[in-house]
Order: C-alpha cells, then structure tokens, then sequence
C-alpha cells in the first residue's frame, strides 16, 4: 500500500513555482552525480577514514604506505588520530607525550609522563581502534625537535588485549555521538622501531639525526580540504533541520489567525518564516561557499603539490574563517528550527536534537570557533598592513586595498540589488578590518607589547574576521547564480534566497553598516521591508526548497519531517513502541511507587 | 583528607575584591534565608508539585479541597497537569478532548475523539501518575462552554492498572528530562462524576445548568507566578553555566600568549571574557529581575484577590516578554558556556550538556517565545493607542507616553552612566513601539483586516515586545543597585556588572539605537571601549562572582565546575568507571569486530 501523502504538503509541492529535481541537480553538481548519490549506501564517517587513512596518505614514506596502507584500506588494522590531550587540544606544540629515540636499539620510547599528558577524545580509540596515529613531541639526545606523528599498534590482533605499557578505555558518556567511543591514552614506557614515525617529511635517521621537512605550511592543504568540508557539513546540517522544520510547520495547524477560519499552517506565520527561512537561506549559502571553497582548493592544488606554497596561507585564513562561521551559524539555527516545532520539537521522534547533538562538535573540533577567528585575522591584519605599505593584495582580501572608505551621502539604493548588497558587505568588512588595525596600533602605541595589544583588541580582531568571512559568502552565493546553466525558473528562486540572506545579515548587523554612516536609518528599514515581501515570495516555494535538498527519510530519521507529512499516527505508533511501554505497569511501580504510595496511605 | 584546592583557583578567590558571602545574601534575600537553603535537601520539581497541586489550590471548591487536597499533599495520589495534546499546545481554545455532561446519570462523559487530540507530553503521566487535572471542551446539551479543568483517576489505586477506557503511555525517549516519563492518554467514554469538575470558578448543575465564572482573567495570576518563576530558573540556569565555565576557564591553561611565558590562563584572553562575562551579567540579571517581578505580584496579590484585577493585564504582558527573553538567552548562554569550555564541554563530565537539555524547554512550555513575544505586543499596542488618545499611562508602560521621540544632536554622553544607559534602553523601545504601531495602522490602511496586518507586522511587534523587555530588565537591574543594604563593596561589583550588562546589550543591538540618530557611531566606539575596560575590572573578581550563587558541587554535577577546581585528576576517573570500561575488551570485539577483522584479512 502506497502511503497518501499529507493533504497540507501535497498542496504545497502542487504549487511551488519550480520542479525541485532542478535544484537538486545544481546543488549536487549535476544529473549524474545525484543518481550515484541516490545509489550509494550513506556509511558514517570514522576517525578512521576521515583522519587516520588521510594522514597515512599524507604523511607516510613510500615504504611506509606498502607496510599499512593496505591493511588499513581493508579495514585489517584499524586506526584513529590521536592529537589531543586531557591539557591540550587547541595549543598543539604544548602537547606532553614524548617520543625518545634510543639510538642503541633504534626505537622510540613513547610516553604520557603526567596526568594531563593522556591522549583524550580520539574517535574510535576508546574500545574500537588497535592502531593510532600518536602526535608526539620528539626528543633525541634530550633535544626537543616538536610534533611528530608515530604509527602506533595499540591492542593486539589476537585477542584485540591492550599491549603491555599501554592504558586505553572510553571517556565515558556525551553530550552526542553516542555510539562512537572516543577513548583515552596513557603510554608507559612503550617502545616502537624508529620506522614506525610517519617520515614523508621529517626524518631521523638511524644514528639520531633529524631532518628537517622542506617547509612547515604544507600540512595547511589538508586543513584547508577539512574545514571546507565543514562549511558544507555545516551547509548540510542545516539544511537538514531546515527540511524537518518547513515540512513540518506546513502539517502542523495551530492558533486562530482569523476568528472564525480554520487554524492556519505555522508556517503562514510570518514569524514562523522569520525563524526559518533565514536559515533555509543560509543553508544555501554554506553548501554553494563549501563547494566554492573545495574547488578553488583543487584548482590550486597541482600549484601547491608542485612546491608552489604561495596560495596556502589566504586559503589557510577563508577557509578557518568559515568554517567558524559555518558551524557556528549551523548551531544556532539547528536550535532555532528545533524550537520553531514547538513541544514535538524536543522529542528524539523530531531527530532534532540528535541532529544537532552529533552536528554541534563541528564548531569546537578541528579548530575552535574563536582561536580559528583569531587566525584569520591575523592574516587580515597581516594583509592590511601590506596595503598600507602599498602592496597590491589579491584574493580573497584583494578589496582590502581597493575599498572607498568615505561613504557618499545621500546616495538612494536598492537594497534588493546584489551588487549594492555584495558592495555594503565589502566596505563593512573593510572599515572593520581597518578599525581593528588601528585599534591595535594605538593600543601598542600606548605602550602595550604585541602580545598585549593583541588580546586587548581581540573581541574586535574576531569582528573584523567574522565580517571577512560574511562578506565572502555573501558574494560567493551571489556569483554562484550567474551560473549560466541554471534554468530561469531556478535563478529567480535562488535569487530571492540569495537577497534574504544577504539582507538578514544586514538588518541583524544593522549597526556595523550604519556606524559610519554608509547606510542610513531608511535604507535599514527598506532592508526590513524587503525581507517581508521576499518571504511572502518564497512562502510557496518553501517546500519545494526544502525538498531539493533531497535528504531521504532515512537520513532525516525524523517523524516530524517525513517526506509524506503523515507526522501523528506516526508520533503515536512511534511512542508505543517505546521500551518503557512493554508493559502497562512498568517495573519501577513495583520496585519504588508501590510501597511509597502504600506508606503515604498508611500515614493518612 | 581535605582535598587540595587547585592553586590557579585559590589565588583568584584570594585577589577577589569583596566577599563572595555579601552577594550570596543579597541574592538570596539575606542570612537566614541563605542558611536555610543550605540546610534544605533539594528536591526536583515535578509536575505533580508545580502544576497539580497548585491547580487544586487554585480551582478547586472548598468540598472538593477536602476530598483530595490531603491525599495529593501526602502522595497518595500523584497528579498531573494534562492539557497539551498531539495537535495543540499554544492554542488552548483548540484542544479536542471532550467532557460531555450526561444529566440523566449526573456524569460527564471522557473522550479524545481523534487521534490528535490524544493528550500529550503532561510530565510523569505516561508511567507514574494515577491521576490528573484534564483540561477538556465541556459540552452540556451539544453546546459547547469551553475548557475546563476536570479530576480524573486514570489509573487503579489498588494495581496501578490503567482503568477502563484508559489508554496512557510514554511518549518516548527526548532530548533531556531522562527520568521524566512525559506521557500520553487517550479516552474512550470514561465518566466521571459531575463533583470532579473543579468548580471554584464555573460549574455545572446537577440538571445541566452552566454558571459562568465571576472573570475570565482570573487564571492570569497563576501564569504571572509561573512566568516570573521562570524568570529566576533561566537566571540561575545560566548561573550555572556561567559557574562552570569561569571556574574552569581559571583552571584551563591553553595556548602561548607571549612567546615563552607560561600558557596563560583561558579567562585571561579577553576573547573568553567576552564569551562569559555577558552571561555572567545576564545571569545577574535575570536573577534580580525574577525576584522583582514576584514581589510585585506578591504586593499586588491582595488587592487581584479581592477581585481588583487592573494590575493584571500589565503583570501578565510583562511576565510573557520576560519570561520569553530569560529562557530565550539562557538557552543561547548556556550553550555558549558550553562552547567555552572546548572539547571538555561537550562530555557529560562538564555537566553542561544535561543542564542544557533539562533547561532549554523553558522556552518551549508555559508559552512558546515568539506566542509570548506576540502577547506582550498586543498589550503594547494597546496601551500606546491609549496614549495617543490623550490617556495617562501607569506601570511597566508609563513610558511610552512621556518620551521625546527626536534625538537632540551633537550631545556627548557619558556611557557608562546608568542613567544614560536606561535613557537610551528606554528610547529605543519606546520608538521600536512606536514605529510597529505605525507600521500595522500602515498595512491597514493598506486594505488589510487587522488579523493579516498583525501578522505582516509581527517581525516588527516581537522587536518592540523584546525591546521593551529589554528595557524593564535593565532598568529593574540598575534599580536594585540602590538599595541602601549594599555594602560598598558590592555596589562596586554590582555596577560594573550591571553596566556591563546593559552596554553589551547595546553594542549587540547598536542598530536599534543608532537607525535614529539618537546614538551616534563614537558612542558606540565608546560603549565598546567601556566594555573592554570593563572586562578588564570583572577579570579579578569572577570567581568570586560566581562562587556567590552558591551553587554546591552536588546541585553543579560537573566535574569542570568543581569548587576545588581538581578537575583532571577527576575526569580521568570519571572515564575509567563509564560502563563500556569495566572490561578491557568489550563485548561488541567477540561480537561484531572480531569476525569483520578476521573477515578483512582473510581477503588480503
Ligand atoms: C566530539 C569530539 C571529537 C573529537 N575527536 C578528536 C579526534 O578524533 N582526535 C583528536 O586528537 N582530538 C579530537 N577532539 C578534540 C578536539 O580537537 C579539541 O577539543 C579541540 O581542538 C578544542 O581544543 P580544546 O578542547 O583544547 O579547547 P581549549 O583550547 O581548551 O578551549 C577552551 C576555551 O579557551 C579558548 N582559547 C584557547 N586558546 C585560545 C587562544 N589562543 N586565544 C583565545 N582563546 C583561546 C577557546 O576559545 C575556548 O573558549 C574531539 C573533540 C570532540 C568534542
Ligand atoms: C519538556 C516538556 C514538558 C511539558 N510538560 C507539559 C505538561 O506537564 N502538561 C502539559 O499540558 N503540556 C506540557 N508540555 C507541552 C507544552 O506546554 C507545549 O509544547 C507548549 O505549550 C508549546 O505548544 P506547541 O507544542 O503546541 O507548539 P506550537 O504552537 O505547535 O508551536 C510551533 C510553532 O508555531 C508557532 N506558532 C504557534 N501559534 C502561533 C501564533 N498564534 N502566532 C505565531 N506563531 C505561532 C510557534 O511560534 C512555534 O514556532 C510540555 C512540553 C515539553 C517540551
Ligand atoms: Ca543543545
């Protein structure tokens, strides 16, 4: 039997002003790609092919790839990445545990030698993983030559016992990732061959000598790839919420807009639409950046594996801008679609809150949101200062020299315009950048050293990083619609999306654009207006945007998103089905509640 | 063995510049009060406190007290509050349970006609209650007479079985609330005697007759308690968050501020200080305002007792926005508490996670935000329109009568003024109201009918109900500050607090306050150099600040939060007694690892 569909949501994909499947295929990058994806098993990422493979492809030596990589391709040995430290994640080069090479034996002699030194949080590594790569700081002759990374055998493949000198379990229960047993370290004493250090790069040979790696940016590539993979994971996992919370608000009925009429869809709130069109839009922006990101990422990629290093750092500063701003937007709007579902948004039924308790590390793994801020601004502060110095910039930053700080007064605008919005963003972006330069000039001309000044300007150095990367996204979006290949019907839609995000980060960052007087109070509240009638325009269609995402049921996991809006039967088989149901008097009424409540009566 | 202090923790209690205990009494209201707490066990609320007892306080007759009052007091019988359903929550006039008068039998007839109209979500319904307070549609003679509360026994006294007619379950694993069996019931012609409708206020005779309550508006009372006790929960919620994190924060030594110092603390980057320090304010906040607001209804309860209810349409527009405001940047707080406290954050160890989740449905129950938002809007529409008409307005309101509307330019202010900062809190709200009344008046005038104008200018109405939330709670903050009791000490503390809660407020908002020129772009500047120095003075002192909530180890539940700050050592402990370590090799290896690695290598 063929489920009927919600009548509501039947209505809504009936009257939508384009076919989704076009959408789809933009998002997916084309036809084909979206029959293999729709054929493809969808496996969870591991630790173990999202970090442990990629560093063996990395950082291994040729003989050393010969060695594992076939036993870790065919899932022989498995391996997690083990950086982090119960002290230490963010501050890599202050990580404890040691490698000691002992020339006599040509081994290195691994150890946790204090408490915070234990190795903490590695994916997989609790109870899963027999292989880690170890980062590790190496000594020879009680010389410290900084972090390396170790192959390390960690449990037997016997009996899978953890090898002498080595101490390994799980770090116990999580906010998410409940299946996933991120897992403690400690090493005593425990010895490896000196070819078990990942030598691509850095050497030592057998009688001690270190040799140096040819430059120490090329790990940036691979960050660069993983955090351009967050922003469209960030894209993603929004989108995702975004899909559960726009089907379910046009099933769900509720409160008289009119006395007398039937209750409406929420979603003919336009408060509703407020709380999650922005975020439908700005799901959008993040998946077509992500994208945006990965290829330039690849497009330069023949350059930097030649030796040509020259683009790392400006991808190295977009990309962990974005990626803090990606995920951190994700998080806030994961949030915000859970609560627009009211009640039902709390219940696991919803898959809200699994969403959003497995998406949310993405802003704190990988870099934290703040420090990766920092970085970025750092690059911007780096490249101001160049300008001013008269160097001409290029890339991403290119518009820190060109920009018009002076706004003309006066000017009338069409804030719908993507070009006038694209111009509003950039000079914000610029005038910010440059106020933090100053600011952390003067706070040095005060007498503060670097070290100082820079903290003390920090909160706007993070400002200036976020306004950066905002500007970024905003264009990128932009430009991604001029795509010539995109059907009339599917520009004009995205067009809209494209205008209500850019305005939404206008109008809630209203004050960075009228400070210096480059908007005006009226441009604001045309801004505001202009959002209105877009999602009035987008109303329709919000089903069918949603749908495009082409997220299966499957991977919604969510009752309240089901693609055929058939959300309370469902609620209430569902419910039933709970373990607490099996019985209608549950076993804590004998245990507990029974004598309590008899005990009570016996009072009275 | 007393344990040790971590030193990081006791030197910042030593460098405090005020003793903690002055603010714990001021928060508490005073010695006794804080001795009292700290000898009393604390229990967690349930429903059947918080809502079912209450509501036979509120609406039962005094025969009907008799007869049940003592068996609820002494939990014999366990209650809840079950009025949500499948299909409505926000909107109460739609639920779909019937109560149908049977005069022949003197009975009313139970059901839960549809499948939406299932009961749903009522807090330890689903597995532990035996009874509950039934909001339902009451039909005498087919006609209808709206909801009203009834007392139905749904399970057996004797086995605990559900009675006859009685279908009643959990709804199913959540987000938050483990213990807590939220439940379903659904009803199939199940009679209750006439004497279980709670008559205080409306009743039904034997022979049918309806007499309707002396007002409606009674019920409001119940809910302005209700929201102003969520008021003080959201501020000592974020209390908490905000005690783990800054404790914590003092104890985390990351990163290298200065080439080769040592890693300094987290509080010290002024990047963590600005993550926590606003919450911390707001933590203040909220605290102080959810006191106010019960002592201002507590005053004007006489008064609503002896049937003089005008206070109570402003009482009740004021507690929805606040309650809406508190809960709503709890929720945000908390989760950026979270954040703060890098990967650590996200183990249960912290013991964030699980105050978030049990938290966050504050904003959700007891009025959803932006329903609550609208509510508030509503009363100041009204209450501007009155003012328009030549009407003197009182209360939390008078405001919006008296203000000068147009800025006078080129003044200098000084923004670390308290009475500045209000001026200009009180401004802006008073134009964001004045400007959501033009604005519908705009789309009537348009052609609209009030129903779609309201809701085309409900983004801008939730704007002026947050605004003037806003408003109230900084200058109730600001007021409480001069309160003669305060040791200098602490006033000192206070302020900067209080300043920096209002300045935060402004810089996130500045577009509110400069869209009419009433700020202008330096005062901004300025604002966020007070913010800065501000930080600057809370540094030493927010330990102290925090250790003045008086949260105990036990009531925190996170290892980060301990008092004595020992927190690795702990971590690691906590990890080694997770379940999944009590053998080395866990059972899933024989299970499923073993056969799949074996299986792998077999195909090498
Ligand atoms: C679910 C999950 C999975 C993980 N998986 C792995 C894994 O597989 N392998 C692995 O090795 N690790 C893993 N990690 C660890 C993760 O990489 C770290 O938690 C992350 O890098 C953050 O570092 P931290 O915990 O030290 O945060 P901290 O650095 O302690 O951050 C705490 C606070 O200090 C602030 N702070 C720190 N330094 C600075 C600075 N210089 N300037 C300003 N502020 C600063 C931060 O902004 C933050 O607010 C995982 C973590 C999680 C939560
Ligand atoms: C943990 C928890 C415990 C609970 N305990 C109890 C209990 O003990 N007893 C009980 O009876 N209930 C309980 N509830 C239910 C709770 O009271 C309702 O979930 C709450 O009132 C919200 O209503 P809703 O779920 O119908 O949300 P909905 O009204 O469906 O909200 C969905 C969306 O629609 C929007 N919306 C709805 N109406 C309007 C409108 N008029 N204008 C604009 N937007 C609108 C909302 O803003 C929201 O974004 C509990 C809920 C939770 C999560
Ligand atoms: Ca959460």
């Amino acid at each position: 039997m063929v489920a009927k569909m919600n009548p509501d949501l039947k209505k809504e994909r009936e009257n939508a002003s384009f076919d989704p499947e076009k959408i789809t295929n933009f998002l997916y990058g084309g036809q084909e790609s979206v029959k293999r994806k729709r054929e493809l098993d969808v496996h969870p990422m591991s630790v173990h092919t999202r970090m442990f493979l990629p560093t063996l492809y990395g950082q291994a030596t040729e003989q050393q790839k010969d060695k594992w990589l076939k036993l870790a391709e065919n899932y022989t040995i498995i391996g997690t990445y083990a950086q982090t430290e119960i002290g230490h994640g963010t501050f890599v080069r202050g990580l404890e545990t040691t490698a000691t090479y002992d020339p006599k034996t040509q081994e290195f002699i691994l150890n946790t030698p204090t408490l915070s030194a234990s190795k903490w949080w590695p994916g997989g590594m609790g109870k899963t993983s027999n292989y880690v790569v170890l980062m590790a700081q190496l000594y020879i002759y009680g010389k410290s030559y900084g972090i390396h990374p170790f192959m390390l055998q960690i449990r037997s493949l016997e009996d899978h016992k953890p090898l002498p000198g080595v101490t390994v379990g799980d770090i116990g229960p999580k906010f998410g990732y409940d299946v996933m047993d991120n897992g403690f370290l400690s090493l005593n004493n425990v010895r490896i061959p000196r070819e078990n250090m990942l030598m691509k790069y850095s050497r030592v040979e057998p009688d001690g000598t270190y040799v140096r790696p040819p430059s120490t940016k090329l790990a940036y590539g691979t960050m660069v790839q993983v955090r351009a993979g967050i922003v469209m994971f960030s894209g993603m996992n929004l989108a995702k919420a975004v899909t559960i919370a726009t089907r379910y608000s046009c099933v769900r009925r509720q409160s008289e807009m009119k006395p007398g009429h039937p209750e409406p869809q929420v979603l003919d709130y336009v408060t509703q639409q407020y709380k999650l069109f922005p975020y439908l839009a700005a799901a959008y922006a993040f998946w077509l950046t992500g994208q945006t990101m990965m290829s330039v990422y690849t497009t330069s990629s023949s350059q930097i594996s030649k030796g040509d290093i020259s683009v790392l750092p400006e991808l190295h500063a977009l990309s962990a801008g974005l990626k803090a701003l990606s995920s951190s937007m994700a998080n806030v709007g994961m949030e915000e679609c859970r609560l627009a579902c009211g009640g039902h948004g709390y219940s696991h039924a919803s898959g809200l809150p699994r969403l959003y308790t497995n998406a949310t590390p993405a802003s704190t793994a990988e870099g934290e949101h703040v420090v990766l801020m920092l970085q970025t601004a750092r690059y911007l502060m780096k490249s101001y200062n160049q300008s001013l110095q008269g160097e001409k910039l290029a890339g991403s930053v290119a518009y820190l020299s060109g920009v018009q700080l002076v706004p003309a007064a006066g000017r009338t605008r069409n804030m719908l315009d993507l070009g006038a919005l694209c111009d509003a963003f950039r000079h914000r972006a610029a005038r910010i950048v440059g106020e933090a330069a100053a600011q952390l000039r003067s706070e040095m001309q005060g007498g503060k050293d670097q070290a100082d000044a820079w903290n003390a300007s920090s909160v706007d150095l993070t400002k200036a990083a976020m306004a950066h990367s905002q500007y970024f996204v905003v264009k990128t979006f932009a430009e991604r619609l001029t795509d010539s290949r995109l059907d009339s019907s599917i520009s004009a839609v995205l067009t809209r999306l494209c205008q209500l995000h850019a305005l939404h980060g206008l109008v809630t960052n209203s004050g960075d654009f009228l400070e210096d007087g480059y908007l005006t109070g009226s441009d604001i509240r045309q801004a505001r207006r202009h959002i209105n009638a877009l999602m009035a325009k987008l109303r329709p269609d919000a089903v069918a945007l949603v749908d495009a995402f082409d997220f299966p049921d499957g991977i919604l996991n969510s009752i309240l998103g089901r693609y055929d809006g058939n959300v309370y039967q469902h609620l209430l088989e569902w419910a039933k089905a709970s373990p607490l149901n099996k019985t209608d008097v549950h076993q804590s009424y004998h245990k507990y509640l029974k004598p309590f409540l008899e005990a009570n009566r016996a009072k009275l």
